[in-house]
């Protein structure tokens, strides 16, 4: 299954990205430099005759050599995504989905947990819709795919490929919604969503990609804000406890905040090479849409009102974030929480005799660690060297590596070695095989990894955060790449001069705001919260 | 969230389904048979108040007066589904999502376990992949829906909304296996569908669909022939023993094979009005994809050759199916391992202060269901009479009811009725409210409904095909609505003679076939397999 990832020529037709290489005695050289046998039974000759690239196989570009180079390496050798036939489309392969599909577990029962059910809108909305709402289509129109034919024939209207699906959720609502009893009314979809981007990035920024789209109404502001609230919430907690990403809650300013939204919410992420990634938002959408909608209910005392509504998203840009956070010069690195594989047990022999008894061991250990409810998986192929193995998992980011030869199947115990410690740190011997002593070791290590993670990127992100109090500064610290926090009370034209001077635009109003008074390092003018601004993907 | 479904204007205008109402009384007087208290506390007068229909909400036509308006009546009622603003899309309402979550739920695991893996490929695919296998073309360029436009500019290659992925996913695989080593290859996705059908129905035939399509490539035809069977039985089991439906598995017809397979496997059910439903299907696709997109590899002994392949979908087409062959006059019934709710609870009291100890025995009795993995739902709502929840809840399909008033308080038990039983044989009073006895019995219970509902559409799946040795037979059989089935050699030509003659189709030819020599009933040929004939959705 690991095959190289070629471009197809649509893409980058002249930028053949995967042959930036290290030099291909790379993989052997650090195999032997851990001290392991190089070659298992059988194993050296086959893996050189692999048709599939050979010993280049599997490698990427050191992150501190070139931050999107090695994303793009990553995405490849880790198999996580690969492009489509069209441009700028990307398929999710398996260990990818496998990671979306650990963000959606959690929180799809964080979502029930909170009164949402799960529906499904159809993605083909009548154009006309899309106009209703002044500044939704001021947004979207340029980025929308259209259906003209159907069936044959020209379509009497063109038909908008979703790219939000707030337009048919109001047509829909407003169907339903009659009386306060039918609020608040609370659902969510998982669905994929279009959106004709001109510069594209796996996962980041794509033509379709997948994403939960939450929609909820509500008979009062103060419940469309509770609502819009809790649920940047839930996304805070998803960052900090599954996925290790320390990411700052706040709210978008007026120029960055969604098109038909009256304010929105985000989770701002540092990637290693310190841009913002917008990880998650939260809209209280006011009653913009149930106005250009119609959807009214009957209140209380019998009047006639608008509902008051949220929206609310992630998307696989997620993905894209998680490896951005973690990685390092070797490949992925994942959060055991969700990571598909947290466990990689790599068996060891020299000798045919030692094979049984090695693979016996492995077996069982296996057994004992998915019982415990890890995700746990072999790699007992005979065409790889065990020092191959090694790297290749490193650059998958699995969590945590067991090891199991001869002497350990003597001393009924197992080598552990963690991912986020590099070399020899990392590695404990004689560990017991003892199915309670072996479990908890494991799930220590497991979660001191996933404190450990969270940690780093702390650490990361706040050295990487500059308190500014000119504009001078500001422009300083972003031309270091880093992110600068300052009083703003500005006016929106300030905030795009910025940006056309600096690249940089204001990622939020973070919730936590420090005491005092302040005052905005553009005007001079007193203001009552500091906004963060920086560059983004 | 009962609301009214109201038909929008675009899908049938002149055609308002939903006023074929019983009288408005019935409800009413259906509590009252019931020898139920009807009124809770406070209850009478809002619910005549309610302002979304009144007492005609919620009623459907009964099944024997009106099979299609009783479905259409069905869905509105249960708020299972609602139409799209597009013709024939359809909205998929949080009741009818939950009876697909647990499709999904089902399936996922097993999909899994059979070694396949989740990903996503992108659903927009270029116009000419679908034209590279001739019979595939021919089967779907009706049916297309197509993107000519995309970020504001006319594209230069018209873009497919899938309406299967056979021919992307080719594409892909032809980039991604080069070895024996890299099979077999087998992926799954779930995903969202476009056919531009032109006489739709509620989950039967939409527009647009959710459904899991599986794509295997495997070394040999054997292979792929045994995946495809294995596919087919795993639809099989779940139809069995999870929607208790006896869907006949077999083979089609070479006229009803999927365009671009070698075979196509298919589990038929039959309706409750004894059309037949094709319910789910597995393709041995042979190499026809493979030759058309250059899917290649070497063998171990250096040879390049095509891959076999399979695909495999069960849709959201499923739920129609459950709907369908369930439901009663009254309304849904839903096998208890796929209904959302398997227990609902009503409470019942007469004066204020019964109100308390009931809520509590409720609660209790809620609790201790929910901890023993029952999906339960408690009907405490002071606008409705325990009378109507009765009938709301009957209409909905939920297996299991549990009624608990101040004498069931002071007896420490409960009333429980069965949806699948009527009236009072269905119900029994006096069963504890002592925890393993409670759950033992509603236990009990949901497996006894659970498998009567097999039992029941198995003999009414029987007593409904006829064994036919002449066309005279099959047309007589067929008229009256009945499945026809009978030993089948004959020509292409014949079949669509039936099919223009009588309106019905080969469903398939069983996998279960009698013992003995057969003669083609339409040639008198000799004839090797028995086929199955009937009409269908």
């Amino acid at each position: 299954m690991a095959s190289l990832l070629r471009l197809p020529s649509l893409l980058s037709p002249s930028k053949p990205l995967l042959r930036r290489r290290l030099p291909a005695a790379r993989l052997a050289a650090s195999a032997a430099s851990r001290g392991q046998a190089s070659a298992a039974a059988g194993a050296a000759a086959p893996a050189a005759a692999e048709t599939r690239g050979g010993d280049r196989e599997g490698q990427v570009t050191p992150r501190s050599a070139d931050f999107n180079a090695w994303y793009t390496d990553v995405i490849a050798a880790a198999e996580l995504a690969d492009y489509g036939p069209v441009r700028g489309t990307m398929v999710i392969r398996p260990y990818g989905y496998a990671i979306w599909e650990a963000i959606q577990d959690y929180l799809n029962v964080k979502f029930k947990e909170t009164g949402h059910n799960n529906m499904y809108f159809p993605q083909f909305i009548p154009y006309s819709f899309i106009e209703k709402e002044a500044s939704h289509v001021e947004g979207f129109s340029p980025e929308l795919a259209l259906v003209t034919i159907g069936g044959g024939k020209e379509l009497e209207e063109k038909l908008v490929v979703r790219p939000t699906s707030e337009t048919i959720v109001n047509h829909m609502f407003t169907k339903w919604i009659h009386s306060y009893r039918d609020l608040p009314l609370m659902i969510n979809q998982w669905a994929n969503v279009t959106r004709w981007e001109m510069r594209t990035k796996p996962f980041i920024r794509t033509l379709e990609f997948l994403w939960q789209e939450g929609h909820t109404a509500h008979a009062t502001l103060e419940e469309a804000e509770k609502e819009a609230m809790q649920m940047i919430d839930v996304y805070t907690k998803f960052a900090y406890e599954h996925a290790a990403i320390p990411v700052i809650p706040g709210r978008k300013s007026r120029v960055e905040t969604f098109a038909g939204a009256n304010r929105t919410y985000t989770i701002e992420a540092m990637m290693g090479d310190k841009k913002a990634l917008q990880a998650g938002t939260s809209h209280n959408l006011g009653q913009n849409f149930s106005r250009a909608f119609g959807t009214q209910f009957m209140d209380e005392n019998g009047q006639i009102e608008h509902v008051w509504q949220t929206s609310w998203a992630i998307s696989t840009r997620f993905v894209g974030g998680i490896i951005m956070t973690h990685g390092d010069d070797a490949g992925l690195m994942l959060p055991p929480r969700i990571a598909p594989i947290q466990v990689i047990i790599v068996p060891i022999w020299k000798k045919g005799d030692e094979k049984a008894s090695v693979l016996e061991a492995v077996d069982s250990v296996q057994k004992i660690l998915k019982e415990a409810g890890i995700r746990v998986k072999v790699d007992d192929s005979e065409l790889r060297t065990p020092g191959w193995k090694f790297n290749h998992y490193e650059m998958k980011g699995v969590p945590v590596r067991i090891e199991i030869g001869p002497r350990d199947v003597t001393n009924k115990s197992v080598v552990v070695s963690r991912r986020d410690v590099p070399a020899k740190q990392g590695k404990e011997f004689g560990v017991s095989m003892e199915p309670s002593i072996l479990v908890n070791h494991i799930k220590g290590r497991l979660d001191d990894i996933q404190g450990s993670l969270l940690q780093k990127a702390i650490t990361f992100r706040d050295s990487n955060i500059v308190d500014v109090s000119s504009y001078g500064e500001l422009k300083e610290a972003i031309s270091e790449g880093k992110w600068a926090r300052g009083p703003w009370s500005a006016s929106d034209a300030d905030e795009l001069k910025v940006k056309e001077e600096t690249s940089a635009t204001i990622r939020c109003f973070p919730f936590e705001q420090p005491e005092g008074t302040k005052k905005c390092f553009m005007t001079g003018n007193p203001a009552e919260e500091v906004a963060i601004f920086a560059k983004s993907y």
